[in-house]
């Protein structure tokens, strides 16, 4: 090819799929020559950019499909695709590689949380986990991932349903123990802001020491007296049941050790 | 006075203690004149910089006793310290300022986490809670405070508490969170390495965005075929079991909205 560039058209105006192209579009060995998005004022803030369009009949030939749709419609959606027999991959952690119904298939999942309230997400220190049926697919997937990222690596869909569920605990879980502890803060007249250094600290901690290093509390330290003076303080009874169970969960790892 | 300094004896040499031995040996204003511990070796780096006993009755006149002791040795420790006059703080989130047995008694809590294995840590972004019986000693607190810290706030006894318990949902069951995320990529030979930028990334997030805003995942997207996946790949019953009632909490937060 005298074009080196990668031909890319992208599927999906959602979180996943606008931080993304806005990070393709970046990229000079890149050519995002397409956004598909089935409402057009979902993706219209990439008009200037590139082509946007609302209707299949538009797709142009391409090198590399990304899929960046909702997982229960990747399936069905990619055999709208199929007689194009261009390589065509998701970015999702939980849907198999073998839901996409085209010739050519691969993953390509970046593995973070995206957010449409956040503005940008730097890609280069996201890992891309990627997947492909041959050496020739996982070759163009492994350098778009190096084009975006420094951490690049080869999953299988086993794999990655794994990470996708240590994400959910080390993400969405974490998350919503954020959201406790904002609730008990309101309750008491006390600000958030004043939680922020602890929650940068704690994930901050975990960079450099194994969680189980990094553990600290009245679980860990069998303080039964804080332990139960915290229970009886707690009258929200979801979040009493929370308290016990993880803090029984905490003295068991710890027992196992 | 013509010494406008701060005197000052810490007691305790473990996690707090340490690191904010570190912390006050640093402000010009402040003599951090002795560090008292019951075991000497625990406190033996800071030898060189000031004067280190395990011996009570060395113990010099100060305008300050500061007590970084476990919480269920404060109250008998503090019953030591009554003659001598001093105001006397301790630095627990869960022991209330009553515990202490001198006539003038504080709280100087900076809500932190704290661990040995962190080489330095830096006390200008920690809150530091303080509670006093009197105008004077509040005073003296909040100087203090406020040469450690940017953020010095007086919250009393029952708020310090509520405070603790949104830091061990924030800290320690964010930690624990963390610690099954390891586990289930170690099992699955996946290198934890991979997931730090996630962590990092959800922290970030609630520093502009309420926990609320910024949930994401299967749980709060009611994506049941991703959820029933998840809990039949999770073999482990207390992984298991946590799963169950987290997800179960986040999808009870959205519907209360």
């Amino acid at each position: 090819m005298a074009d080196q560039k990668i031909h890319i058209t992208l599927f999906g105006g959602g979180h996943v799929g606008s931080h993304m192209a806005k990070s393709l579009l970046k990229l000079p060995q890149v050519q995002l020559q397409q956004i598909y998005n089935r409402k057009r004022e979902s993706i219209i803030a990439f008009e200037n950019e590139t082509e946007i369009i609302d209707d299949l009949s538009l797709l142009k030939p391409a090198d590399l499909f990304i899929l960046a749709l909702k997982d229960d419609i990747i399936e069905d959606f990619s055999k709208k695709l199929i007689k194009f027999d261009t390589l065509t991959v998701h970015t999702s952690g939980s849907v198999p590689l073998s839901a996409l119904q085209t010739q050519s298939k691969g993953v390509f999942y970046p593995f973070q949380t995206f957010s449409k309230d956040r503005e940008y997400i730097d890609f280069s220190h996201i890992p891309i986990l990627i997947e492909a049926t041959n050496t020739q697919d996982l070759n163009l997937l492994n350098r778009l991932g190096n084009m975006l990222s420094n951490i690049v690596q080869v999953v299988q869909s086993d794999q990655r349903k794994a990470l996708h569920i240590s994400g959910v605990f080390a993400a969405n879980f974490v998350n919503h123990m954020y959201e406790q502890a904002a609730e008990i803060l309101e309750e008491n007249q006390l600000s958030f802001d004043l939680i922020k250094p602890l929650i940068m600290e704690v994930a901050q901690k975990v960079q450099d020491l194994s969680p189980a290093q990094a553990q600290t509390g009245p679980a860990i330290r069998r303080d039964e007296k804080t332990i139960q003076s915290h229970l009886a303080f707690l009258t929200d009874d979801n979040q009493n049941k929370i308290y016990k169970l993880l803090t029984e969960s905490i003295q068991k790892e710890t027992k196992h050790d």
